[in-house]
């Protein structure tokens, strides 16, 4: 039984993954990602770089944002909208159009260097304001259909128990133990 | 003297540049850009991308939109932003902030096999409304300052005379001419 790595340099993911699939290990890799807005097309990417420097079983993910009145941008350029415009920024932005409404996707990537797999998990919302709160990457803004907080506002536990990384890892992990992988 | 060629699949850029740079041959490479809001290291990229496919002597260029109220975006990423919301979109966008400046730069990476170098050519303007003018790119939304029209309103020959593009390639076409190239 081989381990099997996640490919990520960010330690909240590693450990909101890890709570999902025990045993896991992280693989600290800097791979470039291409310019597109299929996230599809983003991870196949990335897993054919990683393939290029490891032989080991691992996956990769990425995690989109679609805003409605933007027509779906930044989708997977969000982190390009954090950088230039920061979570008050995004929302000011949204505050602007009638319609808040958002979907926040994760796709992971998995290869065992046999195969490669695609799971999908999205979670609806809206961009709210941020207030103060200063959290990971744009918990802050992102309410959850059917919640009254945002991401930021939620224990880890309950965040972990509905978010799209933990649909996407949970069809990963079904997927695993279908293959008597772990 | 060896040939020099543009990498480019847009046949617009391909015959400005020509007009500027006479002898230049166009070769078609689908390069894959990598994500970044730094216009010099994707060009750096894809010069080290067409470099494992080509010996030949060779320009790449990439040209962003810095939109002033988005912070700086969409800068390299404004394709994405063109085909999610369009110069309409794109305009509707910016005018509910109450700053319309943006700049067009273009930069432009050569390599000849023994060395690379980086040429940027800039010009200031504004966002305006395209009405129903359908054109290359964002030309019918911006405005270069100084002028009464968009890109799009003027003939290629005036638009060719001030454009970021011409701006870094006149700064290539020096260059060449200084290393006899042609």
């Amino acid at each position: 039984m081989s381990k099997l790595y996640f490919i990520t340099g960010n330690k909240e993911k590693l450990e909101e993954a890890k709570a999902i699939i025990p045993h896991l290990e992280g693989l600290k890799v800097d791979l470039p990602e291409i310019q597109e807005l299929n996230p599809e097309k983003i991870i196949r990417a990335k897993l054919a770089e990683a393939r290029k420097k490891y032989r080991r079983t691992f996956f990769v993910e990425d995690t989109s944002l679609y805003i409605k009145c933007l027509n779906g941008m930044p989708g997977p350029l969000i982190k390009w909208f954090m950088d230039a415009l920061g979570n008050k920024g995004i929302y000011d932005l949204v505050s602007k159009y009638s319609d808040n409404r958002a979907i926040a996707k994760t796709v992971v990537g998995y290869s065992n260097g046999k195969e490669i797999r695609i799971f999908e998990g999205e979670v609806k919302g809206i961009i709210v304001n941020p207030g103060k709160i200063n959290a990971f990457g744009w918990d802050a803004i992102f309410q959850p259909e059917g919640s009254t907080v945002t991401f930021a506002e939620m224990s880890k536990n309950e965040k972990n128990k509905i978010s799209m990384r933990r649909n996407a890892l949970l069809k990963l992990q079904e997927y695993l133990g279908h293959h008597g992988h772990q």
